[in-house]
Parts: C-alpha cells; sequence; structure tokens
C-alpha cells in the first residue's frame, strides 16, 4: 500500500504559483488546517462550470473528466431550477406531511429489484453507510464487517473504522475483516469467484471463532478506492450467498457506482446479478444538492425502525427532494445510464488503440464511464508507476483535463467524467491523454 | 424516562383524517417505513413558507413556534438567492482552490474566542458531533465520553452511542458515562456547580479505573433534551476544568444553541463562561441548506488532521458555503441574537404572567428564544403532566401554532421559535397558550 494517502496534492514549495494563489493557500490552511488538501501540484480554482466544462478565473476551460457528484453536468439549469423553485416555497421536514416526498420515494424504489421497497434518506453517502451498518447490526445481532482490502466506504467514526484505505493513522474496527480481491492477486477470472468465496468464507468462520459473528459484508460493486477491480461479472455472487448463509446482510455501497455510472444498469450489483439487502447512496443523487439514502428489504429495516429511533433534520427535506426528483427525471428521460453504457465503449476502445501506440498504458479497466487504468508497462517498480501516475495526472491538468488517481499503489488513473459526456468529450480526453504519454516517454 | 421516545406523534386510528391524507399516510408508511413519524394527532401539511408562517393547502396559517432551522424564517429570499445564484455558477468541492471557502472560514472562527481558530466543513450537526469525537479520541489517546443523563447529539453510530435519549433500543457505548444536571435533581443554584463537578469527577474516576479514560465531556449548554435546563449559568465551569485536567476535551454540542438562539450571544457556552476545545454547528447554519461544522482550538484539531485523512465531499461545498456566507451576513446586520434576547424576555414575561392567571404552568426556562415549560401542578403524576403536554400542544396545533414536547418524562413544553420572531408573534403565542389552558382546565 502506498504511504502517501492522497499522492495527487499540492506540496507548498513545488511549483511556483502566483502570489495571488500562495497567499490564498496560506491563509486557507491557516483557517482550515491540515485536513484540507488541494488536487494537483499546481492547484486549480474554476468560477464557472457548465456540462463538462470547468472556467479558471482567466476564462481557460478545463474538460472534466473526474468529477462524479454533477453528473448531469455542472450547474445543470433543470436541477438547479427545481431546487431554487422549491426553496422559495417550502424547506418541510419529514414530521410533517409532504407528497412530493412520498412520491419521490417510490419513484426511487422503483428503480431497484422488487425485494427492495423502503427507503430511509440520509444527506451524504457517509451517514449512508453509517446507517446501514447500524441496520445490519441491529437486524443480524453482530458485529463483524467484511470489506475488501482498499475499501474506502466514507468519514464517519463507524465507518472510517471499517475503511482500510484510510492508511494506519485511522484505527480499524476490532470488528472488520479485510478479504483480498481475486484481480489485484492475479487470480485468473475463471478462479476469481472461488476465489473470493474462500476468503469471505475465512473471515465468517473467523468472525464466529471469536463470538463477533458477521453483521455485514460491506462492498461497492466497482471496487473503486481497491483500484477500480469490476471483473469478470458476477465473481462476488457465491461470497454474497457465504455471507447470507452465516446470517449476515449484504451491503451495496452504489455511493459511488450507483445512478447510471456503470453504464449498463442503473445499480452496479446489478452487474454482478445479486440483490443486496441495504443499498447505500449519495454522491451524483442531487448532482451536488447533500442527499444521500439507504434502499433495503422491509426485514431488516422495519427490525431497526421500529424500535431505533432514527431522524435525520436535513434528510429528506422538501429541497432536496424535489432537487433529487429533478435529477432522477433527467437520468430517465434522457437515458443517461444507456449513454453512460456507449460513451464508456468508445473511452475505452480509444484507451486500448492508444495502449498499443504509445508506452505508459499497461491495463485498462472500466463498467461504464468508471474507469481504472494502470501504468506500466509490467516489471516496472511501484514506486515508477505510481511517479508515472502522477505525472501523466499533472500533464493533462496543466493542458486542461481533469483526473486523478487510485489503488492500492495509487499507481492506476482514475477516470470518472460526467455521465453527459460526448464523442467530441471523449476525443478531446483521448488526444490530451496521448500528448501526456508522448511527454512521459520523452 | 418516558417509555414512548416520541410523543408527540400521529398513532395511526387516533384521529378521523381525511381520505387524502389517510390515503397518503398509507403510500408513506409503506415506502419509508417505521423510522419515519409524523407530527401531531393530526399531521400537518404545508405547502408554502414565509418568515414565522406556514401554511396549509387551503392556505390556512400556522405560526411557526418550534422549527428552530431556518431561524432566519421560512424561505429568506436573500438566502435563497445566494444559493441560487451560486448555483448557477459553480459548485466546487475544496479540493479546488476557492477564495469564499476561505473568506466564510475566517469570518466563522472570527465570531468565536480567538482560542478557537480552525474550522473543518460538514454536512449536519451528527457529522459534525461524530467528527468532534474521532478529534477528541485522537488527540487525548482516550475512548471515554461524558454526556448528560438525556443527552441527544444525533444519528451516527458513534453519536447514538453516546445519546441515551434514545433510549433502551439503541445500545449505549461502554465508554459511556452519563451525569445528572442539578435542575432536575432539585439541586439549589448555590450547589448546582458542586455537583455537577462531583458527577463529572466520578465518572473520570471510573473511566480511568476501567483503563478507558476520558476523551470528552460533549455538551449542549442548553441541555435541550433535557428540558433546557440552562441555570444557574456557570454551573459547567468547574466541571469542564476537572475534565481538563484529567486530559480530556470540552465539546460544546452548538447545533441547538448556536448562531445567536440563546439571545445575549452568538454561541450557548459564553452564556457559562467557558472556552471549549471543540465546537460542533449544524441545524441553522444555512437556514436550511444541509450543512454544519467544528470549530475548535489549533493542537487537537492539527494532531488529527495531519495523519488522519478526513474529506467530505459535499461538505464545503461552494453551494453551502454561499448560503451560509448569507446567512452569518443577515444574523450580523439584522441584529438577530439581540432581537432573540429582546423577544425571549418578552415571551417569558408574558408566560410568567399567564402562568399566574392560568393552571397548568409550573415552570418556566430559558435561554434567549429555546424555552422549557413544565407542565404542572406540583404533585401531579408524571403520566398525567406528559398527557397536559401533549394536550396543550395539541390544541395550539388545531388552533394554528406549531410546539411540541421534551425533557426525560417528555412533561415540558419545547418552544424555539426562528430568531426573527417580533412581538406580533410572540403576543399572539401567548393568547394561544392562554386559550389552550383553559381548554385543559375545561
Amino acid at each position: 500500500m502506498s504511504t502517501d494517502l492522497m499522492p495527487n496534492r499540492y506540496r507548498p514549495g513545488e511549483s511556483d504559483l502566483p502570489r495571488r494563489e500562495s497567499e490564498l493557500i496560506a491563509r486557507r490552511d491557516d483557517v482550515l488546517g491540515a485536513s484540507y488538501r488541494l488536487q494537483y501540484r499546481r492547484p486549480v480554482h474554476f468560477v464557472r462550470g457548465e456540462g463538462m466544462w470547468l472556467y479558471d478565473p482567466d476564462e481557460r476551460a478545463y474538460l472534466d473528466f473526474y468529477n462524479n457528484v454533477p453528473s448531469l453536468g455542472h450547474c445543470h439549469p433543470e436541477v438547479n431550477a427545481a431546487m431554487a423553485e422549491q426553496a422559495g416555497r417550502i424547506s418541510a421536514n419529514t414530521r410533517y406531511l409532504e407528497p412530493k416526498l412520498v412520491d419521490y420515494a417510490e419513484r426511487l424504489v422503483d428503480t431497484f429489484p422488487n425485494e427492495l421497497d423502503r427507503v430511509v434518506f440520509t444527506c451524504t453517502g457517509s451517514e449512508s453507510n453509517d446507517l446501514a451498518l447500524r441496520i445490519a447490526r441491529f437486524a443480524s445481532g453482530n458485529e463483524g464487517v467484511i470489506v475488501s482490502s482498499y475499501a474506502y466506504h466514507g468519514t464517519s467514526a463507524a465507518v472510517a473504522a471499517v475503511s482500510p484505505n484510510l492508511g494506519d493513522a485511522v484505527k480499524l474496527s476490532p470488528f472488520v475483516r479485510m478479504v483480498s480481491l481475486p484481480g489485484p492477486a492475479g487470480v485468473p477470472d475463471g478462479q476469481a469467484a472461488e476465489f473470493f468465496e474462500a476468503q469471505v468464507r475465512a473471515a465468517i468462520v473467523d468472525l464466529n471463532r471469536r463470538g463477533i459473528g458477521i453483521a455485514a459484508l460491506l462492498i461497492d460493486s466497482i471496487f473503486s478506492s481497491d483500484g477500480v477491480w469490476v471483473d469478470p461479472p458476477g465473481f462476488i455472487a457465491s461470497g454474497v450467498s457465504a455471507v447470507r448463509e452465516a446470517g449476515g446482510l449484504v451491503i451495496a455501497d452504489e455511493v459511488q457506482a450507483g445512478f447510471g455510472r456503470t453504464g449498463a444498469h442503473m445499480w452496479g450489483f446489478e452487474r454482478h446479478g445479486i440483490v443486496p439487502d441495504l443499498v447505500t447512496l449519495g454522491k451524483p443523487m442531487g448532482n451536488g444538492f447533500p442527499i444521500g439514502a439507504v434502499v433495503g428489504r422491509r426485514a431488516p429495516m422495519d427490525r431497526f425502525g421500529t424500535t431505533a429511533r432514527y431522524s435525520n433534520t436535513f434528510a429528506g427535506n422538501t429541497v432536496g427532494i424535489a432537487t433529487a426528483d429533478a435529477v432522477l427525471t433527467i437520468l430517465q428521460r434522457d437515458q443517461i445510464p444507456q449513454n453512460a453504457l456507449a460513451m464508456g465503449q468508445r473511452l475505452r476502445a480509444g484507451l486500448e488503440k492508444l495502449a498499443k501506440q504509445r508506452s505508459g498504458i499497461h491495463a485498462i479497466r472500466n463498467a461504464g464511464l468508471f474507469f481504472g487504468i494502470d501504468m506500466g508497462p509490467e516489471g516496472t517498480a511501484a514506486a515508477g508507476r505510481r511517479a508515472m501516475a502522477l505525472d501523466v495526472v499533472n500533464a493533462m491538468r496543466d493542458d486542461g483535463v481533469l483526473i486523478s488517481t487510485t489503488g492500492a499503489n495509487e499507481d492506476s488513473l482514475k477516470v470518472r467524467p460526467p455521465l453527459v459526456c460526448q464523442a467530441e468529450h471523449v476525443d478531446l480526453f483521448l488526444a490530451c491523454m496521448e500528448r501526456a504519454l508522448i511527454k512521459l516517454a520523452s
């Protein structure tokens, strides 16, 4: 695992910055402190956003191939109009009757398999995962949680404690067990399911021997922080069954994979042919407005809701609901997941061609418009591959395209454009990436 | 402690409702489930809000003396304009340079004592308390937390586990200790500080004997869920010192007390003459937009931020910041805390007069515009007092004024109007309350 947990960041003194920027950074560090890190060797500052584009104070345009919150593009006028219209009328909480809340809840659960017909709203993906863990522990009576080796599930104390991606400084829960993924372990596709299931079963045995028991398998179906390990589809299914047999629940973290990102499906877990017990939502749900949710099966959610009081002041308020409702309407009307599938295919084909023509790309993995691109060639030392990834990210930033890095070794490019991207944007991205690879080789 | 954790709620079959409403409630229960509870015997439904007023579908006006999120009043046009304007321009995250983020952070910490000069943004009060606990545990190296007997601090797993107000169904952390407050224990004002300090010291001794140690004293300075026990000012100060001596941090939960609610001060802890180590913010910070923060001393926040990676996708995004900035501007420009002080005095005087003229009011406690009003007379059994409180709340709701209940026995009225309330609203409230007391006595 990389010892630098956020390699793609600004380090004071590393770059010559305009005085206006270095002064702002000094003030920023003074009041916000060390938790706040800036991306890129030369940080970016945007004053305007529109669709796929972000503009800096000099009106220079940057193509956004990184932000997965504004899935419908920056500053979507219909989404913003819905938010502003509702805010001008009323922002009511969920303890008052509100038809819009019920309407949207019904529309949302309709996008899930029939078994998943209940929803509780939250404000963030972290709150969703935190609540899902509470429900799973309550319903199972157990405490143990299984996650992937470099999983990241959010910021709350309970969720950070099951997020090994946060590194040594953040203590892991004594109740969490990590399982290796077949891809990074080099296991062939034909043995991937067996490999994953064996790891899950071993973790359950260990949790049971210690009297902890299994509460939940918590997985992001595209394993984004592990480095985007999406294949082969279905490899998690037998592990999922093993968890259920042992009395645990299966939580699909769809904060990144959900709302059409994976292209063929609305939800990432569908690619694996499973139906989870609980599904957690966040990031793109309001195209930037803070809203999330837990969608799930009736039995565990009722067991929790009937006895444990849960109320979340802002969650489900009418403004968030009106905003999320506009997002869902546009996603469905404009066939955004289908676009993500088509553009993902175009981007993948272009990258494969580039990998043959230029050195630097070792492997390409994607589901829809979520890509992990490993730097290489094979045999390059880990530090070298990480440096290559960082160089490409920063060369592309200087050239006007935004991406970042991911993976256990942070040597993969993380590419996840807004889902409204079109062929012209894919082609601009590929041309920019080619220039970065040429620069890297020179 | 009351066994019904939310007495002021709708129970199916208890009231005859129009078919339109009962059908909506059935759909609501089906998709949202048991976690979602409606207030009042006859639930309310509002389609429009403006300042102190909420309007139902028949354009009947309700005076809002309960909602403490829209402190500047419902649908404040300047706040909404700031939100919409920023949303139309750009919603950038905190990993990009953004002068507005730094400007607002500086303005916010300027409202605190000099020692508190760092801020980290969150999306909700629960996230703020969860993060503050993480920081306190990280900085102290200890796990123990002291809270008041019926404290409520939020919804995340870690915060719910230190919220005894949630009742038996939500397991308390083995590391939390509860301390009784002098007021509900009947301790005279002159011995209040000594009583509180003794409880805190005993909790520290117990935590140390078990090797847990003290991480934090976590207190809402108006003790709202305990029943609004605000007096005597300063009674917590010696307990606060005892925590510091033992190596623990002091967290002031200002989610309800903050941003001028207590009248004389911007922050509730100022009433007690203490300076906490960490302060948590939420509810009124964006007048409804989901935004919160932890403000604190440099040393513990840096110790956490330097090593533990903390990033919160939506928190500190430009739209939330622009909204909160408008709220702070209006709070200061329109002298909202001063208004809360004056209106709190007017309301208190009116209630005292009412308590002499009509039976039913046993005690009145307040700081600024946060009131706890105990039902009585003394000697009435707990169940009787609780029923009185519920009857008054529902009579006032039917009469067009919104309040609710609080306290260990839920026999106190909880009254906390938006801070923009004027003399005419206070007088309307008092007249409505008098009618409810007359009805109760008849």
